[in-house]
Formats: structure tokens, sequence, C-alpha cells
């Protein structure tokens, strides 16, 4: 018999996000779900299709019906989201939220450790009976990239100052866990850099990439970029394939805005706008995009008892997934 | 004659430091000298050595003799410190002070803009009239890296743990405001690092270095490490000729203290400490070092009307000085 | 009067290549070609469009017509190719020749000196009259790399061995001044590199580059690549944004066979080929790429008064194009 | 009984270079060498050393005394050179030979697989026979760095012109395998770098190093060099710690001449010739290098049932002692 005075508030409303595709992961999930509902430990379950889950015969008893929930990112009210996948699927979880408040985030990996993707799904029930049931955990804050977009009213191609950031106004935003890149085209990517309205450098790259500290280890390090320890406040910018023998990495603090604009010079140069590797359309000459860390972070949950600390985890990554400082004749 | 009351508080009492051996700029800071004092600038003037300035016949007139006193770490309460030369001198004005507390810096070139070395010594009348008399400017404060050394009692080279941090006392305390760098002997150095206690991993190389954001424009950058704006909070890890393919410069976070411990397999392997270029004594394997990011900052003047803000002079000398991001066929 | 005698045989049927939609480069390419024809050094002129030309008002007298041919690769006997544009109008004129046997090139800059583009326009008169009087030139003659494509018959995807180079036919042979790249299509590029039969590595990356030392300045550069100097018998291995910390650009001998092939475990990851920046088509499940430099060369022709050495030309474009080694503090 | 017309003439008087620091190298040396003594396949060995082995209980057999050799590089007529040990070893033993013709090399490694070290200590007796008596097998070949020293005769530093290269004479020759380093004593090192009479650049660094194909894996590969394939005609330069955010390595052509001049502008700025580790001297303002690829070669022995080419042991080097392009999340 399950007594109401049992259940656990904290996470009883969960978004579960998996990879749908692999099999493996697909079969894991539902016994996970399975699990969480038998321990009486949820309330009700968000799902991005609730139709793949409800008609497994896994829960082919009527009395899971009521806790499948359809997710939308404007009405949820999930307080945890629970992710089973590789990073990519951590970065995933983290669009369908929005630009709404997102609930701490706890990540099973898909088969091999990640830096975001953390437990190991076999051992769900150990895992899940801990989480619900302990209540001792440490949090991972992670800071994002948020970039605002800035479009100019009445431009005027002829009378357009680079130099100038006045008459625009602010036009979406958008949040990346791990980085925006500014890909070129056809062509190479030209881009205006500025510290707030101090003019830095023009860049040609096949690639302008601002990334999160959580970022330095995915995208940014294969362009060539440092890695940052979680806790630094700063961004990195590196570049594709520069078009320059001397661009060197730079990582920017966050007091200083970071902004990017087109070069205007010649048509069909205009970058492209990826957020954690989605399409957010082109950088159009009469925009900017105005870069900094957000103020909120996303809560990744680190149960005491499996992995102490973050540094435990991340030393962990860095030696055995990266093979960072590998050294010969090893 | 002079008026008590016009005499300024705040920078009245100088230490100059300055490259003797470049004759230029022994010339111009004599006469630098010779300028605030007729200009009733100054009460005293602290020098590293005062007879050199004392017996030149620009100072024959007694009334100069009260002004130039012995500068000691230890007894002097100089309020600003004037520097004459290149970066290297501004290093070297700061090892003067010791551990003592260090007043704000101003500094002239010796011919090119430095990161640290800012002002154009021939304009050094309209420069010292701005500073003793508006009062206006802006500061760019610098964090050093804190280097403290343990040593372990009662080592006993038998019973050695790496892994084990108990039993050592602090034994001594370097600041470096570019780097500490730990460099081979003869043979390869190999270090252990850690993140506080946990391991991170056995570092071979020429040389392992720990740069300040200030130092991330010095040595750390020809050893590949990214370039830190000055307000990042962050320690900048990069090696010398690294024992492996897959070393890659790490910024770590202030909040974790980095320890270092020498690698007592080999004999013949310990490595030299050097603080902003000097010497100081061996890594022996009875010791650690923990590095951090210092408390208090040394404190450059920008005076408003030459320099408007730390980000003009910065991109000035990425662009101008490093040549950074230099686009083919400029 | 013109005598037929005087007529120089060596380059009199040149070909003109030239950036049409630069107006400054299409005026003076008439300029050029009037030049030529009124100097009586010509035959004939093969263009690629030759209306383009006829129609100009400055070749309205009849006597131009019969100056102006079609150039079709498989039917010209052309013995120059004159090119005035950038290193890419190189390319391309590169390109028009197909696989056929090329003349000498002879090229001029379209603003600014390149590694290939060299002569300055409006010195153009000088220019062809030691060409077509003088005869007394240097030659640098630069190796492509050479790509053949061999596809397997009867292809069976469950049998297909990664090891096997057996059954397969040659298909297609491309030539590429600087370089092969097998660009990712949308996710990341996975490839098998192989010597000759042997396994060397599954490179995992944005793009995988095989550069001649002629494009060892170009997009492999920009990739991480050494230099090489042209007279080194090598191929460059380098790869955009790699999925590794530890890849290196290697530099293979011509005398091992470099074979390449599709990672055929994952849908949706075939890589596309690009010669010299232009699309190939895909490299499918069931093809390898076989990769060397080419026996011939392309012959540059350098006038002696005017450049005297490759090297001197080379050292030109390292410090002044590419910033090469630029000093700090310079 | 021994047959003395079954004596194999081809590798009968080896010279032994071995690690005598490392215990157990020193003991299985002995071991081989009483080996191949008790198998008839030598008539005599050489030593460094040779009292160091007579003097060994192993040997305490009368029968042993007249095999041991004092090595001597003028008097010698080896015809193999046995080594074991690591790379290291093997620079070691080339030097022993200083400028005199050298006999195939056959080098087991001393623990780990090396570039050089190739067979494996503990099945030495399957390898001596084969060596001895199948006398079937590859060579590598490898090119050393070839650097000759000149110096001016009356060099008068006041007349001394940067561009000049006559009045020389050829001072003295050295050979380096792996590669040359030319090194800063105190101060950073300035060169001046020519291709023959034509100056490329002045490169100001802890060190310049101009490596073979074989160095190409050692120090250069430390110093961000790329990796050269060993049937590459070419010498790579790099720099350690450039003063130059645009520094990159770069393959010269054996045809070209690289010549290097020291700086004489300032005093102390001289640098250390190194020749595989080795010290040489200084380079003085009256001397320059010149550098090549020497014309002959040293000959590695490849055992065909072994290892069955350079190109698979290359490979297997590069990805397991190198860890070259290893992937993330291996």
């Amino acid at each position: 018999m399950e007594s109401p005075k049992k259940l656990p508030k904290k996470f009883n409303k969960p978004l579960f996000v998996f990879r749908i595709r692999t099999e493996k992961i697909f079969e894991i999930t539902k016994d996970m779900i399975k699990y969480i509902i038998d321990s009486n430990y949820v309330e009700y379950i968000y799902l991005e299709n609730p139709s793949q889950i409800k008609n497994d015969p896994l829960f082919k008893d009527k009395k899971y019906e009521k806790y499948f929930k359809q997710f939308e990112a404007e009405t949820q009210d999930s307080n945890i989201c629970i992710i089973i996948g590789g990073d990519g699927t951590c970065l995933w979880a983290n669009q369908l939220y929005k630009d709404k408040p997102k609930p701490p985030f706890f990540s099973f990996h898909g088969g091999n450790l990640g830096f975001l993707a953390i437990y190991e799904p076999k051992d769900f029930k150990k895992i899940f009976d801990e989480l619900y049931t302990k209540g001792e955990y440490n949090i991972i804050k992670r800071k994002e990239i948020k970039c605002t977009v800035y479009k100019k009213k009445n431009y005027d191609k002829d009378k357009d100052d680079i130099n100038n950031f006045e008459g625009y106004e602010k036009q979406n935003t958008y949040n990346a866990l791990n980085e925006l890149i500014l890909e070129k085209k056809k062509n190479m990517s030209h881009l205006y850099i500025f510290l707030k309205d101090k003019f830095l450098a023009k860049v040609s790259s096949d690639g302008f990439i601002a990334s999160s500290p959580t970022g330095s280890t995915a995208y940014s390090l294969s362009a060539g970029g440092p890695i940052l320890h979680n806790d630094v406040d700063g961004i990195i910018i590196s570049a594709i394939c520069p078009f320059s023998l001397s661009f060197r990495p730079i990582v920017l603090s966050n007091n200083v805005k970071l902004r990017i604009k087109n070069n205007a010079e010649q048509v069909g140069m205009e970058s492209e706008i990826k957020i954690d590797g989605n399409d957010k359309g082109t950088l159009e000459n009469d925009m900017f995009l105005e870069i900094g860390l957000s103020d909120e972070t996303i809560d990744f949950v680190l149960l005491k008892t499996i992995q102490e600390s973050q540094d435990t985890l991340w030393i962990q990554k860095l030696s055995k997934s990266l093979g960072w400082n590998y050294a010969f004749n090893h």
C-alpha cells in the first residue's frame, strides 16, 4: 500500500528525456519509468511523446495511465529533468525548456561516462533509491552562454556604420550550455568582434565559437581552445580554421560585453547562428549579437555516494575520455 | 617658494625603479625626478641606489639632497611606485617590495608600449602634471600568482606517499605578477599535479607554468597558452615541450587549490622554482607547492585623458604588439 | 606592318583566365589582350567566353575578330595559360584543363602578391615584352595531389571488410593543385586511413585534408598544418576540428600509397570530396580513394628580371602575406 | 664442436651498446653476449668497456677472453652495432662512431617498443638465430641532420655584415640522428635564418630545432612540429617557446641550404649547439652553421618474420606509443 506521506515532493514530477532511436536506451528507460512509479517516487512523469510509452506492453496495466503527461515548455511544472543518453541528449533536454526556468538535471550516460551524462544506467535502482530517499547531494552549477540578438530599426545599408550600436532593439535570446557558433555558409565567415563598443578584431574563419566553461571540452576543444574549470567565470572565443597564423583563443571576462556584427562588405558572407548545434537563422547585416554568461545556472545533481564532487568527475573525464596529457610510451 | 598646503599627499613618496643600464632611460629618469621635485609634487623619493642620482651634476644644488632616500622593503612608506622601462622592469619593481604591501604602480615604457609599461617617457611633464594635480584616474587591478611552499617535518623518503599532504609546514611564500615556472634542470621535469588532494596528472615537460591573467601574454603565450582578460579569475597551467601529444592548457578556477609535488622516483629530476624569471631554489622531494591567485592586487594607475580604460589598452596591445589575428594578405 | 617571321612560337596561343566579376581586372585584362595582339606576340587567344571580349568596343576593329577562340579542354592547343586574379583564379584555370596536359602558367595577381599569382598587372607591357622577346625564365614546378577513385564491383554491404582492397575498379581521377578535402556533410566525418593496405587510423573530424606542398600555405595552414617548401616530395594530412586532443599533422612520403575509405558503420556519415574547393560528389561506402603526388608538374613561369627565384618569392610571401614569425613588440 | 665454416661473416664483429646503469638490461645483455659466442656467431665483440663484461662470473671460463675488444671509433672494424636500451641508447651508439662510417644498427628495446629500439630483449635467442642464420631482412634507411660549422677568418666585429657569407672556413661537422638544437643559455636565443644566402627570418625563442624525419617523433614533436614519414626528404624547423604568435613549423627541402647565424646585437645571447642532446659548444658571432640531410644513411636491420616493414612499425608507434589521434570517449 502506498502512503501519500512518503511521497517525495522534491523530484516527484520528472521530465524524462532519452534517445528514442537507440533501442537499448529505450528499453532501460522504460524499466526506469516503471521502477520509479512502482516505488511510489513520482506523482506524474512528463514525456516528449507519451504515446511511445503508454502503449508499451510494460505499461498495459491501467494504473499506469494517469502518470504520463505531455511535456510543453510553457505549461509544465517539472521539478527534475532525468536524462538517459550522451552529452548531446543533455543539450537536447536543455533546448526543450526553451527560455523557461529549468529544474535540476539528473543524467544517465548512454554507454560512456560523459561530462554531463554521469550515471551508469544499469545501476538505476540503487541510484533512484538514493535520489528519492536520501536527499543528500551536491550540485554542479553550470553557466550558459547567453546570446541576445539585436536588430536595427529602419536599417539603411548605405548609412551603416560598423562602430555604431545605437538604434537597435532586442529581438531574441538564446541560451547555449556548450557554445554558440557563427558558421560560414558557402564562403568564409568574416565577423567584427567588439568589447562593448570597442572594436577588437575582424575575424575571418570557417566558424567563430563563443563557449561556456562547460563547452570548453566540446567543440571549442577541437578548434584548439583551452579547457576551463567549471568555476571559471569566462567565455572562450576560438575560431575554426582562422584565416591567420596568429589567432589564439582568448578567455574573456563576463564583465566585458562581447558583441559581434556581420561584415557587410561582401554579399554571401553572412554566418549561420548555431546554438548547441541547432540552427537559429542567419546573422544579418542589420543585427548584432551580445554574448555573456547567463545569470542563472543549470544545476546537475551529484549523488554523494556515487560521485564525490565535480572535481573527481572532471579529473576522470580529462584523463580517461579526453586522453589529456597522455604520456609518450605510456 | 614652496607652499606646504599645495603638496599633494597621495603620491608624494614615490619609489623610482628604472633600467640603469640603458643610458637613454637613465637620462630621462633624472629629468623626471628633477621635474617632480621642482614642481613640488613630492616630499621625498625612494631609490634602489640613491648615490647614482645624488652625485649627478643635475642635482648638484644642495636643495636636492634631502629628497633622496634609500629604499628598503621593510622600512619604506612609499605611496606610489614609478617605473621607467619595459614590462620586465615592472616585474623587478614588484620583486623589490618582497611580501610587503605595495602602493599603486605607475609605469612608463622604455620604447614600446607594454602590457604593464604604458606611458610615453618623453611626455612626462604633461603626465606628471595630470597625475599630481588632477587626481582622476582608473585603476587596473592585477592579481598575482601566490605560491606557498610547504615542507614536511621529519621527511622519510621510504615512507613517502605521493597522495599524502599531512605533516607539512608552511615554509615560504612567493608572489608572481606573471608566472611561476617549474623548470627542468638537466633532464626532463616530472611533476605531480593535484587539485587540493585529488591527483590530476603527472606532467613531464621542460617546464610547467602557472600563469596569472597578466602573465597570459608573457611566457605562457609562447608555450601555447590562451590569452586571459584581466578580469578572469583564473590560473592558466601550461607546459613547455610537454612529453605528450595531448597536453592542452587548462584554466583553473581560483576555487581549486592547485598543488604540485616533485616526482621522487628518479634522482636528478627535481625542478627549479622560478618566480617572474627569478630563481627561488629547487622543489625538493619533501616539499609541495600550493598555488592560487593573491587576494590583494597590484594596482596600475591609468590616467583618464591618456588611456581611457584597460580594455582600449589591451586591445591595442593584442593587435599591435602581439600581432594577434593578423590576417593573411593583410 | 607585321612580320610573320617575328612571331614567337613558344607562347603564341595563350589561354586567358581572369575574374570577370571584378571590373578592374576585366578592364586591365582587355588592355593586356589588345597589347599582345597589337604587339604581334600571339597567333590567337583562347577564352572561356570569347563573346565577352569580342563585343567590347576596344576590339570593334574587324582585324581582332580572328584572334578569339572558344576554349575547350579536349580540343585546345594552348601553349601558355595567362591568369589575372588571385590564387583562386589559378586554381580555377587549373580545373579548366581537366585531366589534359597543361601548358606553363603565367600569373598576374589581382591586387596582392599571391603564392601563385605573382606579377603586378599594371606593369603588363614590360612583363609581356620580356616574356615574348627575351625568352629567359625560371620555372617553378608544382606537384599536384592526384586522387584516384576506386569503386567495388558488386558491392555487398553485409560482406564488406574494411581492410580489403580487392575487387575495386578505377573510376575517376582528380588533380588538386592545393588540396583534397573530405568534408563532413551534416554530421562529423569518420574516415579510415591506410598506408597502402595497412590500417593507420580512424580519423573523426569536420574535414580531412590531403595537401600538396603548394597547398601547405592554403587551407591546410588554417587547419594547423606545417608549411612545406615546394621541393619537398610530401603530402600533408591534417584535420579540421579533429575529435581528438592528439591529432598532429603528418607529412607522408609519396612512396606510401595513402588510401581512404568511408566508415560504413553509421548512415549519414559520408564525406563530400572537394578538389581545390570544388565539390566532386560523395565518398560512398563502396569506394576508396588513393592519393599521391602527380608525376607531372604544373609549371609556373618566373621571369628572371622580376622575381629572381622561387625562394625569394616564397620568403617574401611567408613574412609579408602570412606574417609568419611576426615578433612580439615588432 | 663448432665448425669455423659455419661462422657467419656478415655481422660477426658486433659492437654492443647498452645502458649499464639499468641492472635488468645489463643482465640480459650478458646473456645475449654469452649466447652469440656460444652459438659461434661472432669472431669478437666490441665493447665500450670490456672489463665490465670480462670480469663477470658468467665469462670466467678462459675461452671467452679472446672475444672482448675495446671499441675505438678510429680503429674498429665492427660490422653491426647491437643496441639494448631505449631510443636514447641508439643515439648514444651513433655518437660513439663519431664521423666514421657506421655498420647497420640492430636494436633491442629496454622495456617499451621505441621508434629506433625495436626488439623484445627476452626473445633474444630466436632473434639472434634468425639474424645470424637466415640472412633475410629489410633495412630502414635513416638520414641524419648534417651540421657543418663555418668560422670566419680574421673576424672583425665592427665590419660584420649579417648577410655576408664570404671569408668563412669549414671548422667542424656534426651528425644528428634526431635533431640539432640551438638552445638559449641564460636569455632568449635570437637567430638569423637563411636559405643559402637569402635571409628568411630572425627567430627569437628558447631553442631552435632542425630535425630529421627520424627526429620528428622526438623533441621536435614536443615543440609542436609535424610528424614526417621516414622517406620524406625534408628538414623540420621548429622553435621552443617562440617569441611570436605566428611561428609555424616549416619543412624545408634538402635542396635549400639552411644557414644559421647568431645575432650579434646583444651580448649574452649566444646559443648552445646541441647534437642529439649533447653539448657541442657555443654558436659564436664569427660562425655560421649550414644544415642539410646526410648523404649516407644509418641502416636499421628489420628481421622479416618479426617486423614486416618500417610502415607497420611506424603505425604501431604512432598509435600505441604516441597516442596519436586518440579519439574522445575511446
